[in-house]
């Protein structure tokens, strides 16, 4: 499983309080460095960085995370912006000796698709494809399932490999209706079907947005939609429960030979006290 | 979701000791009242007794746990035993009131498959039928596909409804092979897209034996399992994190309109502290 962790991004907050947009706009490099460690240390593949929220300023506080993060870690990072000139900041300034950069993240609109796109092929960065288009977000689940199709393809004919195209069907909180968990599950299913090289990958938080006791849905949709082909997860790593049922599920659907690395990381204390 | 608690069954140790097993032999009925209703309050369905483990006197124990789980609870109650003089004593001392009876289990082998099947038609119970025949218990999926169908068939054809079936595929443990969870999620799609009305029932920790951090393991296997059909389940109620995942999982997979279920388990505190 890919773990993308999602914990700097300016949009976050804490109890009410928009603590990282604070630490980028103060430039406060200690608080985005121990973000960065503790979510690498947690099991997190990526570092996902985000300035979004940031009115003016959002090219040169993605280029400065970048470098900070680049410091803290020995992990690639994923550029979570559709915006060209923090994409071309924030790149330029990346060293891929820490890995292949990914983007997050584009989709089949014209215009970000013509944004996006250009950086993808010069970086040969992964790429996060979100499954809608000029027509918007689409609600029925065949509708979407096709404009993901439909990415995948004119991004592989564009000269993207397979491989480095992870699919995002989007996720409906279950409070909107509930088909909408197993409807995603379904285009899950459908897309590894279709592209068994393809990634599909989500930020299942959504799911329980509006809903008690939100982490429990969000541990059981992860397990679902793996159970399903779902192999990527924009996520919080700092979950310890949510990462422990990843690594349980990914013994039983054999994608951890021998458990080894379930065996591992018991040994190492990861699930002492859940 | 239907729940079968399992704790009240004389194989059951506690920090390596027979609790149950001594708790039946001395007739002590408060320790076996609390199980009961420890499980009942905490979501069991069914409570399940099992007095195996006596080499003698097993129909005198099973009879005697039926009158005091009854005393206990307002819940029907599983039948663990293929011993017909066992079932015979504590199905007749059972008064259905209680609820519809369940008997766990019956197979394909000719002398239990002649020695059980009786009392499910005279009871009208419910009953669990383990996908194993003559040839013992196969490894292979395919064939115990084969046999799993062969049994709801003949049980179909004996006169047991198909909504009194509860087939159980086994469960192998993870430890024995990477492949041995997919290929039982695989056994569980198949016999619900067979057989819709039947239900799949299973008890999933032994998916985790041999393995550390076992309620990890049984967790996942629950939701990938709820995932692919399975409707029903031989666990330990007690486990409040299983269930809580439990509930998610039923709202997540539509099972649970609105999620009103979850939302009240919610607001009673049953999630607190996980």
């Amino acid at each position: 499983m890919l773990i993308v962790g999602e914990r700097i991004n300016t949009s976050r907050k804490v109890k009410g309080e928009p603590v990282v947009e604070r630490a980028v706009v103060n430039r406060d490099a200690d608080y985005i460095k121990d973000l960065a460690v503790k979510q690498f240390e947690a099991g997190a593949t990526y570092i996902d960085i985000n300035a979004g929220t940031l009115t003016s300023g959002e090219p040169e506080a993605l280029e400065w995370l970048t470098k900070v993060v680049m410091e803290a870690v020995d992990a690639p990072i994923s550029f979570d912006t559709p915006n060209p000139a923090a994409l071309a900041r924030a790149l330029k300034a990346y060293d891929p000796s820490k890995g292949q950069p990914m983007i997050n993240s584009i989709t089949a609109e014209s215009e970000r698709y013509s944004n996006v796109l250009p950086f993808v092929l010069d970086y040969k960065a992964k790429v996060i494809a979100l499954a809608m288009d000029d027509s918007g977000i689409q609600q029925d689940p065949a509708k979407r399932l096709a404009v993901a199709k439909n990415l995948v393809e004119k991004l592989s004919d564009a000269g993207v490999p397979m491989d480095d195209i992870y699919v995002d069907p989007l996720t409906f909180p279950i409070g909107t209706g509930s088909d909408v968990a197993v409807a995603m599950l379904d285009i899950i299913e459908k897309i590894k079907a279709e592209y068994p090289e393809v990634h599909v990958i989500a930020g299942l938080s959504n799911i329980s947005h509006g809903m008690p006791a939100r982490k429990l849905l969000n541990q059981a949709m992860t397990v679902l939609a793996m159970g399903r082909g779902l192999d990527a997860g924009i996520l919080d790593p700092n979950d310890r429960y949510l990462m422990a049922l990843i690594y349980a599920t990914e013994a039983l659907l054999g994608r951890d030979e021998y458990c080894m690395n379930y065996i591992t990381k018991s040994r190492e204390g990861a699930f002492e006290g859940l």
